[in-house]
């Protein structure tokens, strides 16, 4: 019988695109439900009720929600590439660092990028401190787990890919080659690592969609 | 050649007091060494720079931090009894619920029991809405996770023991037996179980110390 693996997102979030690049890690098949999230659809509300949030792997009937948690279950369920690396104390290190992302860098760099003013000077002073950290944990490696792509750099995809191209939109400057020159080499890395090309959204039409978030100038 | 096994906490720490419990749970014997978070140990900020928070394990010379992250790290490094299921579906669940305690309720519990007024009542109805949910996912279980102790019920230690005291002193109500009655069934359970019952913090000293913290009136 068919495994049936679903996964409800949206194509432009760098939160189901982690589930996405984790599921084509492991070579596991699976459909895309592209939510509205304006409308959102009664089975993401029925598969989380909690949240009401997308990405929902949806895998045998089973709903699981929250992207790290789903990051864990697919490396967990099925074989092949690791994501998270098999040493405890180092699966350690790269749990700590990916809630380090979502709970401390992600809302500051939003808030920073879409604030004004004195909003986002403060903003910028915070956001550059994090990235700071962040810069000093690469050290000389080359991704966050070393030479291969592991789930602290799938989980700072946005910071790889979503945040230069709202800089560019915004003109507000948080992370420069100048200030951030390893995280700009892992930026270049990142990119261009073949599982995660194939798996970015399309730059111009992420870029058109965050001009339509911008205020009328 | 001994295990290094130390724990950076303070006794009246829900934070710090899982990891104890989780240790215990394991059978494994540590030092633990009490922080005074007004001057922090040199040894604490080596140990935690990002964060610079309690509680912090060591384990050989190798600091983890974070108390779910500590709490994973224990469950995967000693033998003994699970504190995560084995199964990927129902750990993924437990840690749903873990980040759904950490991220949601204890932020909303805490603030409201400190807080006067409008805020209070605002905080709530949050609170109840978060406790509500809490209260559904018990169904008819004994403890979060089935017949036994599982990683929910100890990130849960802070509603199970701590929330109590504090609404006794500070007079705010949020989880009572008429409202949350399956969630306070959990206390008299959570409270009566052996493991947790001998690593709770001495609840008069626990109270007196919340008495400090008390405005004046």
């Amino acid at each position: 019988m068919a495994e049936e693996v679903k996964v409800f997102g949206v194509w432009g979030s760098p939160f189901s695109r982690r589930v996405e690049i984790a599921l084509k890690m492991k070579g596991v098949k699976y459909e895309f439900i592209e939510e509205d999230l304006a409308n959102k659809s009664p089975l993401l509300l029925k598969y989380n009720p909690v949240h009401k949030k997308i990405p929902v792997l949806l895998h045998n009937g089973k709903p699981i929600c929250e992207s790290l948690v789903i990051l864990e279950y697919i490396d967990e369920t099925w074989k092949g590439t690791s994501i998270f690396p098999q040493d405890p104390y180092k699966r350690a290190v790269a749990r700590f660092w990916a809630r380090f992302i979502d709970d401390k860098c992600l809302p500051t760099l939003w808030k920073t990028c879409w604030s004004q003013g004195e909003e986002q000077e403060k903003g910028k002073e915070e956001a550059c401190e994090l990235l700071k950290i962040l810069d000093n944990e690469l050290k000389d490696k080359k991704f966050f787990g070393g030479d291969a792509i592991g789930p602290v750099d799938i989980v700072a995809n946005f910071i790889g890919f979503w945040l230069g191209i709202i800089q560019e939109i915004t003109g507000v400057e948080v992370l420069t080659k100048e200030k951030f020159p390893k995280l700009c080499q892992w930026i270049d890395e990142f990119i261009n690592y073949s599982i995660i090309k194939e798996n970015l959204p399309p730059r111009d039409k992420l870029k058109a969609y965050f001009q339509t978030r911008l205020p009328n100038k």
